[in-house]
């Protein structure tokens, strides 16, 4: 089996890194090739996703991707700018489902800016369609206006849009991962306001048919932000488009406190899937030895679990990063008083040890 | 000086009129004329916005709306819908500017799920614009996929933009609001992946060169949803389109736990504007006489600053206000015990009281 390996920029490589130490402690033989993408991708061949890592990424049976973005590529035209690859990625391997878990583990409830009682034992998994909506929509660009009050003024505009079969096959995804867990699903979406949203909840509430274990409740976008704050352990699944799921995501993630725990997972109709750390690029800390690898870890061991299909080996590693958090080792971005501080090798050390 | 008075659904008749007894205490001779509004106004008129409700709500210097919205008319067809209310409203009038403070009041810092640290003296304004994007832009609709891998199947979709100058007068707003604030603004967008919000991002950052006193912050949605629940303090004013504007305030309110204290404006060029509490009809509580009156009182107090110039009378409302939460006075959703549990009317006169 072939993974692909994209460290990308800032933190990426040293996150990466670690990663692999684990994968390799498996005892198993993956074949691991590694490419330039990103901020790295363009310095290397003068572009974020070269034409050589795309074709590794495709011919891999997974790949494993770090993070991309510094401040040194800020300035480039938007095509050349390092996100361009995960977008790139997405739409050229059609990683249409992206699974991004929030889950608040217990040692480290005092790092949730929220209230122990409203997010302790935090677990819900939010389903983001991943390559339709409005990030890939056409038509799109800067023209003159063409009618209405500003007409002849310049302005920006883009088309967001859902085709039928690609909000059924996600609304599959969510039906059967809550099949899985507490058998819930919330669609998050604008149906009072957007004709795409209306659809999209029309189409949601036919597919459920299919699954009568699973209850389904719709929610508006304004009303899911806020259900997130106030009462975020009400949610088991959520299920939402490309847009929606791109914020409520992130602020899911940030409610645990500990977004450089969590893992994510992007898959194809296949079970084909990239395999990224939620947190991005840090080029803060970058080369400082200090960044969190576990959420890259955990990461890995979702890709053996959907794409490997060797969830005992994701079980292993699972268990191995309760049991260094048991043990009280902390990168910094997790670290409060009375646990021990470590870096970013330490602490893949520490996950190796505790596999074997 | 005319008021319209439109109530709606709801809650929003028990609420409507405590803000109408605060205004009537001010020594001052306001015109009030009300109309039906929401389902209110499908119920009498058969339109959620009746004809002599818009006109009205035009001739008028100012709206005060209380709320629209109940499960009866959950059923009815989009265009009968409650809230086509607002949003024709919105249209109709130009209200182009939602200015929507998230303060926590220090006597209700435990109503929220964030810790206090996190939250006590939050005091931001969110500024969204209010009559373009996604909301209104053509074409939209449910259409046949004209091209790509969905060809022919079944398509929903909307259209997004912005026009130069929509852009510029809503960064206006928010650079002005700013220089009687903190002096720095955060203007979210995603311009790293739509057309529209690199436009904006550009126009914005044109618009700040006239704001020499005024720090300018870009930062994307998913950015600043996270950094609304990790650090909202750090934030003064933010201004951003509707569709993003839509979710981060309802958020941002709801960091406060108490978004029944939260009052808005929507803005016209000329400063004619609506007010409306922050928070929706409730038709679980409507006739209960629990309802919390005050973010509709406070909503009362913006349209005396912002569109009748009567600033200090504005004052002396929000002192009021002040008055009786530090008189322990709280409708039940802002209940903490040890504090005096009252109704909608209780509360408002214990307003009208301390305005004496
Ligand atoms: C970098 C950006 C294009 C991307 C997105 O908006 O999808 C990121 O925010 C993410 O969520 O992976
Ligand atoms: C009711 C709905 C159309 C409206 C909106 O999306 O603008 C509401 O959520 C709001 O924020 O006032």
């Amino acid at each position: 089996m072939k993974i692909a390996i994209l460290p990308g920029d800032g933190i990426g490589p040293e996150i990466t890194a670690q990663a692999v130490r684990v994968l390799n402690a498996l005892g198993e033989s993956f074949e691991m090739e590694q490419a330039e993408v990103g901020g790295a991708g363009y310095a290397a061949h003068g572009h974020p996703l070269p034409p050589a890592t795309l074709a590794l990424a495709k011919s891999a049976d997974a790949v494993l991707f770090g993070a991309v973005g510094d401040y040194k590529y800020d300035t480039l035209e938007r095509a050349l700018r390092p996100e361009q690859a995960i977008l790139g990625l997405r739409k050229e391997l059609g990683l249409f489902a992206n699974l991004r878990p929030a889950i608040l583990y217990p040692e480290l409830a005092g790092a949730s800016t929220l209230k122990p009682e409203v997010v302790s034992g935090l677990d819900i998994l939010i389903i983001r369609e991943l390559t339709g909506d409005i990030y890939f929509g056409k038509p799109r660009g800067v023209r003159e206006c063409p009618d209405g009050p500003f007409k002849g003024e310049r302005e920006g505009f883009d088309t967001m849009r859902y085709a039928e079969s690609e909000i059924r096959r996600i609304a599959h995804v969510a039906f059967q991962a809550a099949q899985k867990r507490g058998k819930r699903v919330t669609s998050v979406d604008k149906a009072n306001v957007l004709e795409t949203f209306q659809f999209w909840r029309d189409i949601v509430t036919d597919v459920h048919k299919e699954y009568g274990d699973v209850e389904l409740e719709h929610m508006y976008v304004d009303n899911a932000a806020m259900q997130l704050v106030r009462a975020p352990k009400k949610f088991d699944v959520i299920v939402t488009g490309n847009m929606f799921g791109d914020i409520l995501s992130d602020c899911a993630a940030m409610l645990t406190g500990s977004i450089g725990m969590l893992p994510s997972a992007s898959l194809d109709a296949n079970n084909k899937g990239l395999y990224e750390p939620s947190h991005g690029s840090a080029p803060d800390i970058a080369g400082k030895g200090i960044a969190n690898p576990l959420a890259t870890i955990l990461s890995a061991a979702m890709m053996l679990r959907y794409s490997l299909d060797k969830a005992g080996q994701a079980d292993r590693i699972e268990a191995a990063v309760k049991q260094v958090l048991a043990q009280g080792l902390r990168t910094p971005d997790i670290y409060e008083a009375g646990t021990t501080k470590v870096g970013t090798e330490e602490m893949g050390n520490a996950v190796v040890n505790a596999l074997r």
